[in-house]
């Protein structure tokens, strides 16, 4: 098995499915790589329910956002878990146990910065090959504290247990204090449209190890690792009115936004141009460059949307604006998502 | 791979470990087996580190107690992450979806009511393979929601991959207010030991499973999916002076209360004679139903020590108490746990 960040599962049915939740014979008897991850969501979430819990605290964001919010005694707790498993979103023969700590600590992180919130502790639950050396667990232990570090984040808890694959399962946990969580659904018609972070370069450094490559090492490494610049998404946080953390690619996450909020995200590749080195990597791998910007989601970019009238915070770029009507637009098209849709991956 | 709930890992290097965490260049050039599941953890948590997050919260409990507490603005939130996986901890052949997934949300309730806390949220890191059929998978999450619902607790979040096994880890988040946690420090000399719920069930089903055999029923249910009285346990908060939940095995985890407290726990059988259906089973399979009880951990009992002068609640009953000294004794002797120390489970 290769590893994917897209494509890995059939999306023909997902559509369809959505419409017809739990009803149809022929989807529950079939396979989830038939069914598809977002078709899967949606029956999950239907079975799960969402009612309040009967005690304890009150759930304000479930399913659905980058991260649930739940209000403990007024302490707002966002709470966002993201699991990674090995050859299907890492090798180890192409990742160092530090580079899969990183990265795990990272998908999480940037999940609950993406809702406003000041991340504060994590828990792993972690699956071994009985096999495994011991100083590859103890790196991506250091991976994990080296990213956590970045903000002041304690591992607090965590599992280990067997497993024929090296399995991690992180869940983040960020306080709001009194705050609003900065959600999915607040993006405004006249809105700016905005990304932080890089694009692309996790999924070409992919395209060049699937290839059989090591280099150019600045993109391979952006798939080892994402590099999130978390003070400027939290700098955002006062003033976007939606924010989505990018792990499914730019108009996939651009889609749930405009769905969320009932707009529609018109993005310009104007301002989203592949910098050198993905074009050097899209000439010599004859792929183009513009795909990983618009689909690739493991660099862990934020995408926000502003009201026209403020300045965007440094670290910010535009990249379109917000318009009545539905989805997303590429330079004014509908853009034709090859399976982004319906993979199987963090 | 046989499912195991114990000596899936050698322990004979376990205690030397401990001595000398990370100093140890065969240590770390060994593997995680060779380890084993205690000596990993210790050297964990040692690169993870206690430090306090910078922002958000405060940690009132880390790594070594059933679940963290972490204090947001004077909410004190308990965090327990479980994971469970195929072939490891179940087998497809033997337990139902709905199986799995009750089994997974009660191990996680289980270590927040033993910490003295209202179970309130869970989220839920799935690994499926793209084979496994749609059914299944809801199986499973109308078995989580069963088990939650007993508590009125919601699941708020999750995460969905693919995965060569079906894998799920859960997160349970409960509520203690402004209440003090009840850890596995607090037993005092002259205390009760005293546990609540079914004891060597579970083991007794895994040793009937793996023979081959189906029957009895009740004891192969007992593995597939444990019975624990939540509110007996959440009765006995106000007035127990340590609690833990037994997933380790009652010998093995009265240990970890012995350690924390500083004490000795005394055990006697007479008070945990085998149920006339662990004696039919012993009897049948020529196994010990006395061990299944002593190191049997997938029931998901609960442990706690009382002052002597209250009354034990409704659903308790006392087998030991606490004396000055260390560790744990069965009957006045200390008892040899067969690898109890170094499994790799939940």
């Amino acid at each position: 098995m290769q590893p994917k960040t897209r494509g890995a599962t059939s999306s023909a049915s997902t559509h369809q499915v959505r419409g017809s939740a739990g009803k149809d014979r022929a989807v529950l008897e079939g396979t989830v790589a038939e069914l598809g991850e977002f078709g899967l969501i949606d029956l999950l979430t239907g079975v799960l329910g969402t009612a309040q819990p009967s005690a304890g605290g009150s759930v304000l964001v479930g399913p659905g956002d980058d991260s649930a919010v739940v209000d403990f005694d007024g302490a707002r707790i966002v709470i966002s878990t993201d699991a990674m498993v090995e050859d299907v979103h890492f090798k180890r023969s192409w990742s160092s146990g530090e580079d899969v700590g990183v990265r795990a600590a990272a998908a999480n992180l940037a999940d609950i910065v993406a809702m406003g919130a000041t991340p504060t502790v994590l828990v792993v639950a972690l699956g071994v090959p009985p096999d495994l050396q011991v100083e590859w667990v103890l790196e991506l232990a250091r991976g994990l504290r080296h990213e956590a570090d970045r903000l002041g984040v304690r591992v607090v808890g965590g599992d280990v247990v067997q497993s024929p694959v090296v399995s991690l399962a992180v869940t983040a946990l960020g306080a709001l204090g009194g705050d609003e969580p900065v959600r999915r659904s607040g993006a405004q018609v006249g809105d700016v449209v905005a990304v932080c972070g890089r694009l692309g370069w996790a999924a070409a450094g992919l395209a060049v190890l699937m290839r059989g490559f090591r280099s150019p090492r600045a993109v391979v490494d952006a798939h080892r690792r994402p590099a999130i610049d978390y003070d400027a998404v939290m700098t955002a946080r006062d003033i976007a009115t939606s924010m989505c953390d990018v792990s499914d690619g730019l108009v996939s996450d651009a889609g749930h936004v405009a769905h969320a909020s009932g707009v529609r995200l018109a993005l310009s590749t104007d301002e989203l141009s592949p910098e050198q080195a993905l074009l050097d990597v899209g000439a010599a791998l004859g792929d183009d460059p513009r795909s990983w910007i618009l689909t690739g989601g493991d660099d862990h970019a934020v995408l926000a949307t502003f009201p026209p009238q403020v300045s965007l915070p440094p670290g910010w770029r535009a990249v379109g604006i917000v318009e009545a009507g539905a989805g997303v637009t590429v330079d004014g098209r509908e853009y034709a998502l090859p399976g982004g849709h319906a993979h199987f991956s963090a």
